[in-house]
């Protein structure tokens, strides 16, 4: 069973003893990297008593600033949500979100992302999210442990791999990729940090052609990102796209667009 | 959705903030009846602690000296086994053990029995359930947090109701109980302490015609419990079985069987 390429991210967790207990969950379904961003406290005491023998987990836990870093390499990455979202992205129940990280093998890298003990992940955070994934509770009382959420995911991974084994090891090579439909596929993914880079140059380009107005505050980029995880681009589409954005910025420096009549609905 | 005929049971448990973290993840997936078997510390501030909003299932918590009282009242007693046994009792998975607990609709009673936090369950416990259950972990890490193992469970169990609907709620009357293959059953079934009224019973009929001899210690009288848990006797079955030993006495009494040449060979 290999879930080497499979990272649990918890996002400014309060309450050191519950990455402790996190650890210990992800250890006994046998996960073994973890990744946190800005504990408010780290090492931690607490951490390691709840850890109990899993304490080999925190020593190698890595600590960053931003979910931005956590996932930067990342090519799937799912987030927990007990909220409805307005501009909703793909729900997966726990055991379709173990099939989602299964059908992405190694040297591919996916993220489980835990928000905060209170109030969950930001907005803004589960944008960065190419998927949600809700474990069904009791409406009525639906305040989940940091670490009891952990156990649920990193528990179905394990039974999913468990009862379809034949689903691991699927060898990936550069040109073997697998998609969800098992069909092969003939370039590596994009990672998030090439997809982010890809967002970052076309709202520029944007801008320029004056379609993307920002302080109009409307969810343009929002709905872009969406639609472009969605798409699981692989890295030879990445770069087709920004070639499309690098020509479109020499043709405007070159003057043979000048926009006069700016489009001035650009989104909704 | 109707769990109130599934009981969680927690057989010394030695911290109580583990309690309220399992009554936590009860509530999480709608859970409510929890027994405690000889807690270390009861009440415990502990518990209020780390069962957050969920202190009103603490508050209805039943507090009992044995397993035996936990679980008389029940019909199926499915117990939490990291080890295997040499005289194995039926195992089931999370996702079996679901299944089970909500073939037996109210008012069959269902408990679901976990163990100290360092030794599980001793061998007697385990006997005296029906089934086992067995958590799917790290062989090389299996030691599980008892609030983890819980919402393992409960998850299980919520998911499997979430997705076959249809099997609850299933109106259960005298004669219309359910078996596990769906097939309707004319009698109700016996409850864990009607099992063992009839088991010592027999003990002690079998002690009279000399074939059960305690001092060799050998474990007949497990063997048999365990093939009359697997039945699920009914009520009538069992009103039967032990008007038979009440015959077999009466006869002994009366002389009938002057036992004059005792098997030897009782059981291996």
């Amino acid at each position: 069973m290999n879930f080497s390429n499979i990272r649990i991210v918890l996002v400014e967790t309060s309450h050191s003893g519950n990455i402790g207990s996190a650890a210990r969950a992800m250890m006994n379904m046998g996960l073994t990297r973890l990744v946190l961003v800005k504990p408010r406290q780290w090492p931690s005491q607490d951490a390691i008593s709840m850890a109990v023998s899993a304490v080999s987990l925190l020593e190698t836990a890595v600590v960053v600033d931003t979910l931005e870093e956590a996932v930067a390499d990342c090519h799937v990455v799912i987030g927990t949500s007990a909220r409805l979202r307005t501009m909703p992205i793909p729900l997966l129940d726990p055991e379709q979100c173990a099939a989602k990280a299964l059908s992405m093998p190694p040297p591919q890298q996916v993220a489980l992302v835990f928000g905060r003990e209170i109030s969950g992940l930001t907005n803004a955070e589960l944008h960065r999210c190419h998927y949600h994934v809700h474990i069904p509770v009791n409406p009525d009382y639906s305040s989940l442990n940091l670490a009891a959420a952990v156990m649920v995911l990193c528990y179905e991974l394990r039974k999913y791999a468990l009862t379809r084994p034949q689903l691991l090891p699927v060898p990936a090579t550069l040109h073997g990729n697998k998609l969800d439909d098992g069909g092969a596929w003939d370039q590596e993914p994009a990672t998030a940090e090439e997809l982010d880079r890809y967002l970052t140059h076309l709202e520029a380009v944007l801008i320029r052609l004056d379609f993307h107005k920002p302080q109009y505050k409307r969810p343009l980029m929002l709905r872009l990102r969406r639609l472009y995880q969605r798409l699981q681009l692989d890295k030879m589409e990445v770069s087709i796209l920004r070639g499309m954005l690098t020509a479109t910025e020499q043709a405007l420096r070159a003057g043979k667009f000048p926009v006069e009549n700016p489009t001035n609905t650009s989104d909704s």
